[in-house]
């Protein structure tokens, strides 16, 4: 896919606004903002490239990530009132981000060799361990713990995504917008309909 | 000792139990309760590994860790009501897995050619950091810094075990046995008799 | 320069007695200081190594810096209330052991060939990164969000040290020091004078 490497810097500049915003509602200065706009948008792959031990960390083999982490942060800090107001269109960056970033990370784990099994949590951590980081940092519940269908969304798309890929013909394009897909739709249905997993109160 | 594997699996499976059952006092979905039943079960071999530099990850290279921690999460979310009144059956299961995974964890750093001492170490971490790490992530206060004597039983018994093998010309099995043995005495018996390292507070 | 091995492992051990003083206001035992000591000394360090890939890392390679920390942590639980009384004192220790650990953690990273955008991040985390870890595990709010100009003054210094070290003929020796007077004077005057970043709130 042609559009794949512009497509990941976008994320990651996505990833960084929605980091930096995250200090907004706290009494923080410009470089705490700059601090978690940079960990929510690399910790992710971060941690998906250190658990496979795949050097160098796509960020420091390429420095277009950190500069795309840059300019989300200072967009971030100069409309930061615009932002906020955009917060259904947030919504939608964020899912954008996530499903992508989930197949992405799944697919550089199998290319890696490890087991489907494994390629999948890899593409989840990819999506949601930022966001974790970031909340582990600022002392918030994590995200994954507090938000409807989030991380459950991404594993289920990843599990789509290689179903397909080692059980059917498909081309990988196809495979590729069929698991976002399945991924956005999820997240947003979720959203707009409140839906949650079952939890341990709730089924007791 | 040919039931090292097996025994390493259960004990992935019983922290993985802890873990989960961990999030029920909070009101978390199962997802959340899968998520720390995985980072509780494996956090600790995992960061022992990455500092180590030793790859693949244990849990990666090998799919039945993942498996052994997906049947205590289902187990945990299942029969979470009566876990929770065999909570003295708890402590000992929690007491045997740090003592397993202590000694498993010092073995296998020797045996990456790292010094005792950092041995040790590596042994307390493989025991304790899966704990600290699902701690952290849920905003709890992390277990080694709450509990009677915890973290510091494990490294006894890493550096009993390390002396003994060192030292002395027994049986690499006769070593295992006693400083597991150590491990579990110096935990039940800080628990029954509410033992506790002096503090910064109670020794001023 | 003669001094870099020692002025590290004074660094190391100054850094493990703040780590372990940072326990003391809460009812935590001495094996409590000694982790937050170990975290806070080693931490930085060692997770810009496992992001470089760097191995063994610093502390696994050479045990005098692990003997450094444990030295540091029995002076702090014998002497705390002197340690205390220093309060000044210590603010002089903790700023020359970011500036110090600053610009070795970004030679480090140049000489292991990353670009100087990433050796300058690199530096900084090496500095701090061990205090946000220690913050984090005992609920506290990071140091680099809570402190007046703190972090910045790394980043800052590793700057300088970049462009002198590659666009000057500047000796070495020479760098190192003017970088990390910078590092010392932004500190010290931002601490003086309580300068702050701008932030959202103030900003807004």
């Amino acid at each position: 896919m042609y559009f794949q490497y512009p497509l990941e810097l976008i994320g990651t500049f996505f990833f960084a606004i929605s980091g930096a915003l995250a200090m907004q509602d706290k009494d923080h200065d410009w470089f705490g903002a700059a601090f978690t706009g940079f960990v929510t948008a690399i910790g992710g792959g971060t941690l998906r490239d250190i658990m496979l031990g795949s050097y160098p960390l796509v960020w420091i083999g390429d420095i277009n990530f950190l500069y795309a982490v840059l300019v989300g942060v200072v967009m971030a800090i100069l409309f930061h009132r615009v932002f906020i107001k955009l917060r259904r269109t947030f919504l939608l960056f964020d899912t954008l981000g996530i499903a992508f970033f989930t197949i992405l990370g799944t697919e550089k784990a199998i290319a890696l060799g490890v087991r489907p099994e494994i390629a999948a949590i890899m593409g989840m951590f990819t999506a949601v361990m930022g966001g974790v980081i970031r909340d582990t940092l600022t002392n918030e519940v994590p995200v994954i713990f507090r938000k409807e269908i989030y991380a459950t969304a991404c594993l289920a798309g990843a599990i789509v995504y290689l179903v397909l890929d080692l059980h059917t013909p498909l081309e990988r394009n196809i495979n590729l917008v069929v698991s976002i897909v399945v991924i956005i739709l999820i997240r947003l249905l979720a959203v707009k309909f409140k839906l949650a997993l079952p939890g341990f109160r709730r089924s007791g």
